[in-house]
């Protein structure tokens, strides 16, 4: 039976939550990583993706000015480097630069990839719409990578940022 | 260190998979629930949650018809009620009249909720984008509900419509 409840309780039933760390270059350059809770898969044929970013953060600015954007899963092992590129602004620092997290260049748009990570996607820039305080990017899958040692991929398991792998 | 790959391969490493269950009427009030797997939270500051919905399925009228959708996360417990709901068409029966699954009135919107899921969001239908071979529905979360018994929710835990908790 159900009750109703605020949507912040209610919310609270979505663990374990996929997370993803999306990668775009701003007008200078540099590789500005992010991560997010919010994606999803949109298309089977073609293949597209999406990610929902806060419209005040600087990852917007990155994807509108490069087109394209990666999204890499992250594997159990990057729970630290989640956390740093959630928690910091590349409006203010270059995150890479200050995290040692390995990349390597991505093969058809101007972006790298997380070489630790689970599995990459190479993105372009589909559309965007407004969402409320966040705006949906979809982009083409134009390339995909994975792993050559496979591991698995992390989860938010809990409020907190509670981090883990899941299943 | 990444290796180039096909799309389908890399994308199964997206397990486990969140599952919800979408439900909206239909232009004679039939209420229709469809299995997804391809949903996101897109907005804090209004809640607002996306899902993206085959353009081919009935679920695309029956969305457009009411303007409104509700979003339950099924527990660990409805695994067949998923796989029914995800594999049929509204077009040719009434799924909730042809598997037995317990629904209620949805409070704030011209829908139904399932009682035996472990939360239920109803949403009012805010902004469709068409993205490949699929349709983003975006709803505002104007109503939130969870179970009073809590349980866990289900997920697609693998290849071939494998169903299980996580966490």
């Amino acid at each position: 039976m159900q009750k109703k409840s605020e949507y912040t309780e209610a919310i609270k039933t979505k663990y374990p939550e996929q997370v993803v760390i999306a990668i775009a270059r701003d007008e200078n350059g540099k590789a500005n990583p992010v991560t997010l809770g919010w994606t999803m898969i949109v298309s089977g044929k073609p293949a597209m993706m999406a990610i929902a970013v806060a419209a005040k953060h600087y990852s917007t600015v990155c994807i509108r000015n490069s087109k394209c954007f990666t999204i890499a899963f992250p594997s159990e092992k990057q729970a630290e480097a989640v956390l740093f590129f959630g928690s910091r602004s590349g409006r203010d620092i270059d995150k890479f630069a200050q995290f040692d997290c390995a990349t390597e260049s991505a093969v058809e748009i101007n972006s790298v990839l997380l070489s630790d990570a689970v599995a990459n996607f190479e993105c372009a820039l589909e559309s965007e719409t407004v969402a409320g305080d966040h705006v949906i990017f979809v982009g083409s899958v134009v390339c995909a990578h994975v792993n050559t040692e496979p591991g698995k991929r992390l989860y938010t398991v809990g409020p907190g940022h509670k981090m883990g792998a899941a299943g």
